[in-house]
């Protein structure tokens, strides 16, 4: 993996620069490990703030790890499949949705200046919507390349932690399709409410979940396939930024259902999600069976069901937490605090 | 609730002042939850962080609550009941970690400063444990209403926020002893291994405990009466920093099982506790039944066993985030996006 992924050219370069995907470093783990063992506390009782520092140094490769350039990045795209009806808000409010992120006014801002990252929001052609996966693919391999690749590329190559979100009327019905055709099961199983939508409009999202894996059913053969079939163009940005960002070895917060299941679909590739934290627990329905394919527990429950990053960007609060501790604490010896 | 807890020259007088109870104020609270109906996300996807600023406009009463002034208070104190052979650690460690603290060592340290909350480690009468409480009362009704005063003195006036934790070695048998007082059970419900106990010395708490029930079993009515037959002056600064905080109208972040412990005392006092949010779930066993007997869920389940206010501070910054957010983000109107 030595060129960088936004260079390919086709989907094949693509999956060719995926080769021999990095490795955190067992020499900062260790050493991270064995720091936290020193430090004036009984052994194990910060819980998962020990974990995330231990994390991050085999990451950064560092024994004490670091978040001075924290990266925030909302991918926003528009879906063919809502003229089957899917969400109750009109397609319209993707795009003005990004002009309140541009414009400073979304949870994601305040949630990003609280904690201490940069936000960006990055929106994808949003006046040509990808096609209705009801009906056939929704995109064209070079449309899914595109994505890829424009995701791959907004990765800062010096950012510390990379926090991942997503905007897009109709999206949540993408994200159920594309667990679907990863983790298998059907509609039912997959489709919750998302936005807003009442019982009858899950029912509605789950049958055309399921119109969509039988008319895409030949072409759903690897994490590229799905994209291309079920996906949309922030999915695909999403997929890009994840692999991007493991190239430079930056450890990614993934926020909740359908940035989940987005980068999901690389489950498909041994250990590709392996720098992925996953940030908060969604109260949409498919998100513990989609945590539970992917075998990671959430940082956080906060019944939180927003998207935009929001999720991610709380979980980076604690994760400074961590590292705060791993860094600044005194060691037994430094403090004369007696063992048990 | 006129006159300052802190003036109170009896128990007697201590007790009285809590007549009337401060309510949080209805018409702030309806502004802040209208407010959130307006703010540019399907109604209630912030979940738990909608929920955070609705409760602190109610007990700020304005409709947009702030945190400029953080305040985290330790306290520490010492147990007779370590004579038993309760803890694995020797009762010096208690002094060394207050030092700890003082010299910025310890992760509360770390947390508070990531946090943004002022800290101050108050030790009370280190040279000078309590009574063993499976021998008798642990304090003298004075001993008590000192210790309640002292932690009723040491709340800001102008906090607005206050987290509470303890250091104490012994403390968790305190903790359960107090808990199984005040909510039933016996010392197997409630014991658990603390900083580092072993099954066998988890059996040894639980044969402690139930022994200090039956010993103080005459002298178990009120809140008070725990705090002085079977608690500790850490605990009782808890308790007095609680009320004095209810008095000043600041919302509490209670820390785990032995912090909780401590305030779930007030429990048997009507709504004593309305004003207080329960920072983490320990992976101490006991706090699962506390917080349910409680009636409160914790913000944070992050396998944390602590204390010192660690949970507390590390919540704290997931409140800042619902606050920034209810603050900060656009209307529907202002943002010009579309409804449902």
């Amino acid at each position: 993996m030595t060129d960088h992924l936004h260079n390919a050219k086709s989907l094949e370069q693509f999956k060719a620069g995926l080769a021999g995907l990095a490795r955190p470093s067992s020499r900062s783990t260790d050493a991270a490990r064995a720091r936290q063992s020193q430090l004036t506390k009984p052994p194990g009782s910060l819980g998962k703030l020990e974990d995330l520092a231990i994390f991050m140094a085999g990451w950064q490769d560092r024994e004490i790890p670091q978040i001075d350039n924290a990266q925030a990045l909302v991918f926003a795209g528009n879906h063919g499949v809502c003229s089957q009806g899917v969400n109750p808000f009109p397609q319209e409010v993707t795009a003005q949705m990004v002009a309140n992120f541009n414009n400073g006014g979304a949870a994601i801002n305040q949630l990003c200046k609280a904690n201490g990252a940069t936000l960006k929001a990055v929106a994808l052609e949003l006046e040509n919507p990808t096609a209705d996966i009801s009906q056939g693919p929704a995109m064209s391999k070079a449309e899914t390349l595109d994505a890829l690749l424009r995701g791959a590329a907004e990765v800062d190559p010096d950012a510390d932690i990379l926090m991942l979100g997503e905007m897009g009327i109709g999206n949540s019905t993408i994200a159920a399709a594309m667990a679907c055709a990863t983790f298998g099961g059907d509609g039912r199983q997959w489709a919750g409410p998302g936005t807003g939508s009442d019982p009858d409009g899950v029912n509605l999202k789950a049958k055309i979940i399921d119109q969509a894996l039988k008319v895409n059913a030949a072409a759903l053969g690897d994490p590229f396939d799905i994209l291309t079939a079920l996906g949309g163009r922030e999915q695909a940005a999403i997929c890009g930024a994840v692999l991007q960002a493991r190239q430079y070895g930056i450890a990614v917060i993934l926020d909740g259902f359908i940035c989940t299941a987005a980068a999901g679909v690389l489950h498909l590739i041994d250990g590709a999600l392996d720098h992925c934290l996953i940030a908060h627990a969604s109260t949409e329905p498919g998100h513990a069976p989609l945590m539970s394919a992917l075998g990671k527990d959430p940082l956080l429950d906060l019944n939180m069901r927003l998207g935009e990053g929001s999720g991610a960007a709380v979980a980076l609060g604690v994760l400074r937490s961590a590292l705060a501790c791993h860094a600044g604490m005194a060691t037994f010896a430094e403090a004369g605090v007696s063992g048990a």
